[in-house]
C-alpha cells in the first residue's frame, strides 16, 4: 500500500455516485485544499474573491477552524469533493438556521474536473443530506449573473429562480449582479 | 417643566419631519419602548413572533443589550420613533455589511399611529441616513406577502421588489413568504 | 444641497443652545473626530495625553468600538460637540455605576472655540441628561490643578470642590494632582 | 426507500470492515446517540460515569457541541459506531496534543453488541486512522483493573500495557485503579 | 500534629507582627472566610453590604474566583489576615493602576478582633507591600463618614485627609458620605 | 534596611526548612525569575525546552499571567524557591482536576543551587501542602529517563514507579521516554 493512497484512506466520506464522493472536512486537509485552490488560483478566483486572499497555508487552516467553530454552533458544515482520492473542490451549507429551517448552498470545483456534472451531483447530495439528515425546509444558491455554470447548475438541480439581487457582493471591487435561487423539500426530487 | 416631559428632552434625535423624530436607542429606553410593545402585542405580534416573547422587561433591556454590542462591531442600529414625545415604534438596520456596502431594514410601529404616512416617511429618512450619513450602497426589505401596509411602504419608498422568498420566516409555527424590495443609493431620490 | 452638508445632517442631536448641539458618538465619525484631535493636538495634549497617543485613524476607531461596547454595557457613554454642523470636541460619562447612580465626566474641545462658554453650556446639558435621563444621582469632573480653564468650568456648572486627589494621573511622564468636583442631582438648577 | 433508511445514508463515514463503519459525529446525531445510551444506561455505566448524568437529551447536545469546538481547536474527534444503519457506540481522541504527536483514546459500545470484536476492529482502525491521516506518534487507552473486556481490547490491538494508574477516576464516588496502554507508530501493524 | 493544625499549615503568609500575618488567598479559604462571614453577619454588614449579600458559600467562592482573575490582570489582589491560625478578617488592594501607580485598600475584621490595633497594624503593612513589593506610588481608603474606627485606622497609618465625597456609596438603600484619605510612597515612614 | 532586602521582605511564604521557603508566585516577580532562567539557561534547558522559548521577559510575564487566570479557575498553583531572600527555582502543581483529587507536579532549579537536598525538600513540602491544604488525594511526577536527579527526587520523595511513557514529551525535536511516578495521600509520610 503506498503511502498517498494511506492518507486518502482515512477521510470520512458520503458517496455522491460511482466517481466521486463528499468528505467531512477537517483541520488535516488544509494542505491539500490550500495546494488545490492556488494551482488553480485564477479559474476559481473568476467569481470567488477568497482565492486571491488565500496567499498562504495559514489562510486556509484559520478559515477551516472558523467554519468549524460555526459547525459546533450549527450554522456552517463545510465539506469536500474527492475525485480519485484528491481534493477537487469544495461545498458548503452556510447561514444554517434551526429557527427557519433553511441554509444557503456554496460551493467551487477545480477547473480540471469542470463539465463533467460533478456539481450537479453534489449539490443533488447536498440537498438530499440538507432535506433528510438536517431536516432543513429550503436551500438557496447565490450565482453571478455572469457565472453561466453556475446558474445552470441551480437549474439543473430543481432550484427556482427567485429573482435579482443587483450589486450584492463585492468581487474585485466591484458590487456585483447576484442571481437568487432556492429550492423547498417538497419540491425536491430523490433520484 | 414637567417632570415627565424632562425625560423626554434627553433622546438623542435626527428630525423625520414636522411631526416625527428618530431616536438613538439607548438602555435607559427599555421600559418605555417594553410598554408601547406590550400595550399592542396583538397588532405588532400579528407579522412579528417577538412581540409575543416579550414577556417582561428583562426580556427587552437584553434585546437592546445585544443590538448595542452590534452597533460596536457595526453590523446593527436601533432607531425609536418619536411622536410627541413618545415612542410609537422601532426601525432598525440590521445585517449592514461594510463590504457589500448593504444593509436590511426592519420596523414596527404601534397601531394607534398607523396609516398616518410616519412609517414611509421614516424609512424615506433612514435610507437617506444610509446612503449618505453610513455610506452604504443597498438598503433591503423584506414584507410578508400578507402584509399589505409593508409592501406599500417598501414601494412608495422606491424600493424595487426583487422577488418573493417562499417558506423565508417563521412566524407562529409557520413557514411564510417573504416579499423582498431592493434600493440601490443610485436610484434614491432625495426629497 | 451640498455633499458636505448632507454627511452633517445625519448626526442624532440633543440641542444645548442656539449654537451647539451633543451628537451620539458612531464609528461613522471616527475620522471626522480623528482629524479634529491632530489638527490641534498641542493644545489638546496640554493635559490629555491620549492627544499623543492618537497616531493614525485607527486608534481613533479602536476606541469608539470600545466606548460602543462600554455603552452596552451601561458604563460609558459618548458624544461630540457639534458647532455649524462640524465636531469641535467630546464629552463623555465614563465609569458610569448604576448601583451609586454615579458618573464622572471628561471633555475636551479644539483651541478655534474656547472662551466661548460652549464647554460649560455643554457640561449643563449633560448634567440634566445624567439627571433626569439616565437618573443618576452624582456626577464628578476631575480637573489638573494646573488646567485653569477647566477649574473654572466646575465651579461655573454648580460643582463642589471635593478635594485635591495629589499624584493621580500620569501626564507625560509626571503624576499630576488632579481637583475633584462633585455635583448631587438635589443641587442641579436646571436653568 | 423507508424514512428511516433516509436518515441513515446521510452520515459521513469510514469503513471499518464487511459489517461495522465509523461516522463523523455531529449534532444531528444527538438524539440517536441518546436513545442508544439510557437504553443500556446499566451496562454502559458500570465503567463511565457519564452513562448516568446523561438525563435529558440537552446533556447530549451539549457534550457533542463541546467535542465539535475541541475539534475546531484540534484537541478531540468524536465518532459514532455504525453497525447496520444505526448507532451502537461511540469512540473518540481527546488530549489530541500535535506538538508531543499523542492522543488519549476513549470507547462505549451498547451491550446488545459486545463480543463481536467490533470495538477491537474499531480501535484498529482508530490507530490507523491517527497514524495515518493525523500524523500522530502514540495513541494510549485508560481501562479499569475490572474492566476485563477493554484491557484484552488494548492488548489485542497490540498496545502494550504501560503501568497501573492508583486512584486515578472516580467511579461512582470510588477512585478507582486504571491500567495504562500505549501504542506507538513505529509499533503499528497495519492489516 | 493535630488535622485542624495541619491545614492552617499550608497558608502562604507574609508576618505582620508577632500577633497577626497576612495569607495569599485562595479558593480552598472559601469556607473558611465564609464561616468568618456569616458568624459576624451584624457587625461587619453595618459599612459593608457584602456581608448581606453572602448567603452560601458559593457566593464567596464566586467571589474569591473573580478576584483571582483580577489578579492575574493585575487589578487586584486578596489577603485574609491569620491569628492564631484562624482567618479573623480580609483585606485588599483593588483598582490598581500600573500606569498611575496607584490602588485603593478595602478591610474588615471579626468583631471579636477589633481594639486591638490588629488593621492598624496590617493597612501598614499592606502600604509597605505595596510601596515596596508593588511599587505603586500612591494608596487610598474611604470611609464612611459614620464609620469612626475606619477613619482613626487611615489616620494613624499615616493617610491624609482628603476630602469627604458625598453620597458615595450605596449601603443598604442609601447612598453614604465616604470620606477619602490618600498616602504617598514619599509620605511613607516604614517602622 | 537596604532596598534589595525591602523588594525581598513582602514575598508570601511558606516556609520549607531553615534554609528555604516556597512564595506564592505573582506578576511582580516576572524579572526576577526571567533572571535567574536566562543566567542558567542551558542547565535548565537540558530537560525543559521552556528555557529556551523565553527569549525575553514579556515571555515570562505571559505564563504567569496564565498560570494565575489556571490558579483561578483551580487547575494550576505557581510557586517559586526562595534560599537567602533570592528566587533559585520554580514547582508548580498543574492539571488538578478536583473530581479525581489528583494533580501533576513540575520544578526546575538554578544549577548553583543542586545538589543539597533543596528540591527533595521542597517537593516533600508540595505534597504535604496538596493533601492536607488542598485536599488531593493523589499527586504524579514525570522524569525524562536520562534525568537521573529528578528520577532519584521522586523516590526519595516516595513516590512509587508507576511505568516508562515512551516518546511522551517533545525536548529538542526529539519524543523523549519518561518515567512516571505517583504518590497516594495514604502512603505519604509527613515528617
Amino acid at each position: 500500500m503506498k503511502k498517498e493512497s494511506l492518507r486518502m484512506s482515512y477521510y470520512f466520506t458520503l458517496p455522491v455516485n460511482e466517481n466521486i464522493a463528499l468528505a467531512y472536512c477537517d483541520l488535516s486537509m488544509a494542505q491539500e485544499i490550500y495546494e488545490c485552490v492556488i494551482s488553480d488560483k485564477e479559474h476559481i478566483g473568476v467569481f470567488l474573491d477568497f482565492a486571491h486572499r488565500t496567499t498562504d497555508i495559514s489562510v486556509q487552516e484559520e478559515y477551516i477552524k472558523m467554519k468549524l467553530h460555526n459547525n459546533a454552533e450549527g450554522t456552517d458544515k463545510m465539506f469536500c469533493l474527492i475525485f480519485e482520492e484528491s481534493i477537487i473542490g469544495c461545498i458548503d451549507l452556510h447561514k444554517i438556521n434551526q429557527k427557519n429551517q433553511s441554509a444557503e448552498i456554496g460551493y467551487w470545483i477545480h477547473s480540471d474536473y469542470t463539465n463533467r456534472g460533478f456539481i450537479t451531483a453534489v449539490v443533488k447530495k447536498i440537498c438530499a443530506y440538507s432535506f433528510y439528515g438536517l431536516h432543513l425546509n429550503k436551500l438557496s444558491i447565490f450565482a453571478d449573473v455572469a457565472n453561466v455554470a453556475s446558474n445552470k447548475v441551480a437549474l439543473k438541480c430543481g432550484f427556482e429562480f427567485v429573482g435579482t439581487d443587483k450589486a450584492e457582493v463585492l468581487l474585485r471591487d466591484e458590487l456585483r449582479d447576484m442571481n437568487k435561487y432556492s429550492l423547498l423539500k417538497k419540491d425536491f426530487q430523490l433520484e
